[in-house]
């Protein structure tokens, strides 16, 4: 059995998104800044896609930036808050610990120039809370950046709630929705955002292209500098093709969220209850506030590296945690932040699904992920320590 | 006849590079940082495309870097030349009055934060040299940039020799080739350059998709910060299936260079030939020292958007200039620099063609573009000044 369970890393792109870049690929290849009907035609194409993008996600078309990706997005918000911000004398900026590193190192970046940035703890169950934002907002605030969904563990932020208070506060509000988009119902003017990250091959799009929302009346600060592209904010040719498979994607994502939420959710739940039978284990994360198809567990005496590699021999494909951070020996930063000790950081497994598994895959995850563990327990010495009482137990049995 | 003659805008995707990319969107759709089989294939798949584009270049795969395009490799390689040499004190960067304005505006961003930027002339035919890149050099000077070739009126600049000087006083040297690759001979070791830009779909390749060349112990600033791709370098998932087109797309443009010149070029000359028998008109830039396939007029009396649109009329899809900068109303800084009169540089037509352009297909281009030229001087009050000696003209006859 093959079981691609890593749709938190990248997704397979849906032939309804490579037909749609197709065409203008073949046909409608022209530059959309050009006069000539070629032109003319994929200009047109543009502003419908953004338009599109636009509808699904509650804002206007005039509002939508086309990025090459949720990195850039990210970089491009948080520096144009931060330039708007310091104008005002104000620099301070709220954030979590947990974030994706295309946040925390532009907030790193920006701390090293003389900004104050303040991470809020995201408690043991990987979730902020409104009043917490609410407490950090001072005077100095020029940003408050939250991710919708954690990339890592799945958790998904009370959004809404977070973005009311910053509304009424009056101060800005990005987050980055790479995960939420296409998984859970985001609502821009609903939730009060001010700027949004998206990228398209986390919903089965093409890499290579995403989307930053900037409400009208923010004012961007060029990431990359050139032509009068995207309303002269962000600079090269429109990748019309890539657009085009976005936002087909992005359609096709969201036409049914409560459907793809009520088939994936129990196979989520049979997951989690079958990684609960595995001894001094522990899910990592809400069990209630997560993403549909993420599961994140930690697993007591394990190595991920090889916990992955066994079940890749399996025909699993699953990831530790981030992907942009393997190669990396460090922990994960946002298990650290969710408080687990190093020792068992180095254990997690996380298993995204796509809408597409079986209750039969389910099972055949668990039983894998059992054996694996129980075999790679088998040979640590570590576990040995811990079996032996030679080391406390991190987790309960 | 429907002639598309605005390659340098963009170009068509070819079979082959579309046929590239396919595989990755469907089968090794994986993240490269992943561990499993479908993740370590497209990791193994990213470095053969990166060492194939290094065996292209002339360079080690090493120093390639992916970006999202030219526009962003600009930035990048501008940006980090200018931090690298402001931690030594060397705040003067050489570049030229014609530049792109991937390259200008970052330039203009960088003379906020009190930079001296000294633009070279490029004189009345387009064309910079190495003696006055070596006159203008000083102790403090941080970079060069030039273009390898002028994307609106087509010349090449002399990259080798100025290449050569830069090397020999020790000096960074950035060129944007996104015109030159696939057109010209580039070699990155020959041509002693120390960084490189390149845009894939100025090759028949995806949009979407570049190069940053930088030689080893160069250091890169980020534009994009986040995960570690790229050597740490450029965030963001590897765009495997754009990477995969723009290879392939390279090779197959640089795979028969010599061929490619001595097909288009007199066909690019018979052009010229045929455009220059209109009167009062001029060709913009040096006749020799020119893209293969690029060509650039200059008519008095004449209003460059109409032009374009009757062209459009006969089927020919052709620009005034950069399609960065369409829309705007000023006239093009490119042509200012070679010292064309306002009134002259808003009556200009590039040309810029394929290399499958037939000999009818350019006999139809001249006659079109004389039909059309004459069918708007007749239309025109400020012509009919130049006719009746109320104005001076500015070309001779």
């Amino acid at each position: 059995m093959n079981i691609y369970a890593d749709n938190a890393a990248t997704t397979k792109m849906s032939e309804n998104a490579i037909n749609a870049m197709l065409p203008y690929m073949r046909e409608v290849y022209g530059n959309p800044s050009s006069l000539y009907e070629i032109g003319q035609k994929a200009k047109e194409a543009l502003e419908e896609f953004r338009s599109r993008a636009a509808a699904v996600l509650g804002c206007e078309a005039r509002e939508i930036y086309f990025t090459s990706g949720g990195s850039e997005a990210d970089n491009q918000a948080i520096v144009s808050a931060a330039r708007s911000g310091e104008k005002k004398g104000k620099k301070h900026i709220i954030s979590t610990a947990f974030e994706h590193h295309a946040v925390l190192h532009t907030l790193k970046k920006l701390e090293k120039e003389g900004f104050e940035v303040e991470l809020l703890d995201v408690h043991s169950n990987g979730v902020v809370t409104a009043d917490q934002v609410a407490k950090a907002i001072r005077e100095d605030t020029a940003l408050v950046t939250i991710m919708y969904a954690n990339n890592e563990i799945g958790t998904v932020q009370p959004i809404s709630e977070i973005g009311a208070v910053c509304r009424e506060k009056g101060v800005l509000f990005h987050t980055d929705a790479v995960q939420a988009i296409g998984h859970v119902a985001v609502d821009i003017k609903r939730d009060n955002i001010d700027m949004l990250s998206l990228s398209a091959h986390k919903f089965h799009g093409p890499k290579g292209i995403g989307i930053l929302y900037a409400r009208k009346g923010i004012f961007l600060t060029n990431i990359i500098e050139g032509g009068a592209q995207e309303r002269g904010k962000r600079a090269g040719t429109e990748n019309l093709p890539a657009i085009a498979g976005m936002v087909v994607a992005l359609e096709d994502a969201t036409a049914d969220l409560d459907g793809y939420a009520k088939k994936l959710t129990p196979l989520r739940d049979k997951l989690i209850a079958g990684l609960d039978e595995i001894p001094y284990s522990e899910l990592n994360g809400d069990r209630d506030a997560r993403l549909p198809g993420t599961v994140n567990f930690c697993f007591e005496g394990i190595e991920g590296e090889s916990l992955l590699l066994l079940l890749d021999d399996k025909g699993v494909s699953a990831s530790s945690g981030s992907a942009c951070t393997s190669g990396s020996l460090d922990p994960s930063h946002v298990l650290l932040a969710i408080g687990r000790p190093h020792e068992v950081a180095h254990g997690s497994l996380r298993l995204s699904l796509s809408e597409d598994v079986t209750e039969e895959e389910i099972d055949y995850l668990v039983k894998s992920v059992k054996e694996v563990v129980e075999y790679l327990r088998n040979m640590s010495p570590f576990w040995r320590d811990l079996v032996t009482g030679k080391r406390p137990h991190v987790f309960a049995e």
